[in-house]
């Protein structure tokens, strides 16, 4: 396979029947994150500082960093994808033009990795070799493993897992900005975030085929492991 | 394809023959966003605050819940789709052995879509027929596009991602912890970690496949903007 062993895809794989939840999918990533990591920090904050003030600014500028970090990075993952199926699609299509005896030769490499015989694969490899765009795409998705990306997704992709990390982020830290006394707020914000981390790990259970009550579980685990943490770390350096 | 409609994988999906490249991949993933978001924390409160010692606390805080929710999210995440495969394939086994024919006839649609007719897949059809455990191993790849996950590197995958982030984290930290005034570590800190993520953006163009200097532009372009966006917003609100 020349040319593919220094690419890797950098946006999560998803198989092609999700299309239709993509939307959802970018809300799950968004949100995942954003109703850990500003939880854990305002919590941890809590364990050092009594002002609400600084917390809820730090909450923000987390918020501000951490949905851009996500956002931009995705969205100039996804191009550089789109570029890497592009160039990768365009050599493939070169080799089967110039060396067409080479690349039936990997489709044969492609079955017999399954058991068959070159006797038994040859039916189709004739027939690919008769229709060169589909031996092309044939050879994207079975000899490379690469799904042609969507471009004209990168944009809304990125803006709705920015938005759901901002939605997330807002959940733990609205406590803070409400309440004047530190440790009321983090109470509030500890009940109110561990219940929508529950809810959100359910729903997220729900929609990527785990079994609900198991994701809630782990997902409300992960928020509070990484609060108590920050918690301890905090406090044991201020 | 019954049920799987309900499910995505969680984990990024790379190619079989990067596996000796996993935990460079690993590194890339925990270090992007550990150079960024601590970062960029860090400089969004010295736009708000002028003590070293809360923007210390703060940007260890982050780092501890960051790397936690980060690296137990992915072994998490990894244990599921590995649970998932396993179902998957349980399920193309039970498909496999009771309604055979259906099966089949799967097989011959994958080749339809590359404008194979019945006729000319037949052949890889029948031999798939006689081998069912290759049968199965197919229809895991080419028709759910799943692939095979390697559940005892979950571990190992999400320590390296945490200490990753950890470390990247570390870098823009670092000033603010030995130096005194805020400012004055505000620029080393700036200094050093756009310097950081314009070399490892190098490295990482070079290891997934994009021209270094253009990664390397994205990934410092990236940390620049989520730092500006956090000290505008801590700014702001303080």
């Amino acid at each position: 396979m020349p040319g593919t062993e220094s690419a890797v895809p950098q946006t999560p794989h998803i198989e092609r029947h999700f299309t239709a939840n993509d939307r959802v999918r970018d809300i799950v990533i968004g949100m995942s994150d954003g109703l850990t990591v500003p939880f854990a920090l305002a919590a941890g904050l809590t364990g050092a500082i009594a002002s609400t003030g600084v917390i809820v600014t730090a909450g923000l500028a987390e918020i501000a960093a951490g949905s851009i970090a996500m956002g931009l990075g995705g969205y100039l993952a996804a191009r550089s994808d789109a570029e890497h199926y592009d160039r990768e699609r365009q050599r493939e299509y070169s080799e089967v033009r110039d060396r067409p005896e080479i690349e039936a030769a990997e489709v044969t490499e492609v079955f017999q990795a399954y058991g068959l015989s070159p006797d038994e694969s040859a039916p189709v490899v004739e027939a690919l070799v008769r229709k060169p765009d589909a031996w092309i795409d044939f050879m994207m998705r079975f000899e490379l493993g690469l799904e042609k990306p969507n471009p004209k997704r990168a944009l809304a992709s990125a803006l709705t897992i920015a938005f759901a990390y901002v939605v997330g982020g807002l959940i733990p830290l609205t406590p803070y900005i409400v309440l004047r006394g530190a440790s009321r707020a983090f109470s509030l914000s500890v009940i109110a975030t561990l219940a929508a981390l529950w809810i959100f790990g359910y729903g997220k259970g729900k929609f990527i085929g785990i079994a609900p009550a198991k994701s809630a579980l782990q997902t409300t685990f992960i928020g509070g492991t990484a609060a108590a943490a920050a918690f301890l770390i905090a406090r044991a350096v201020s």
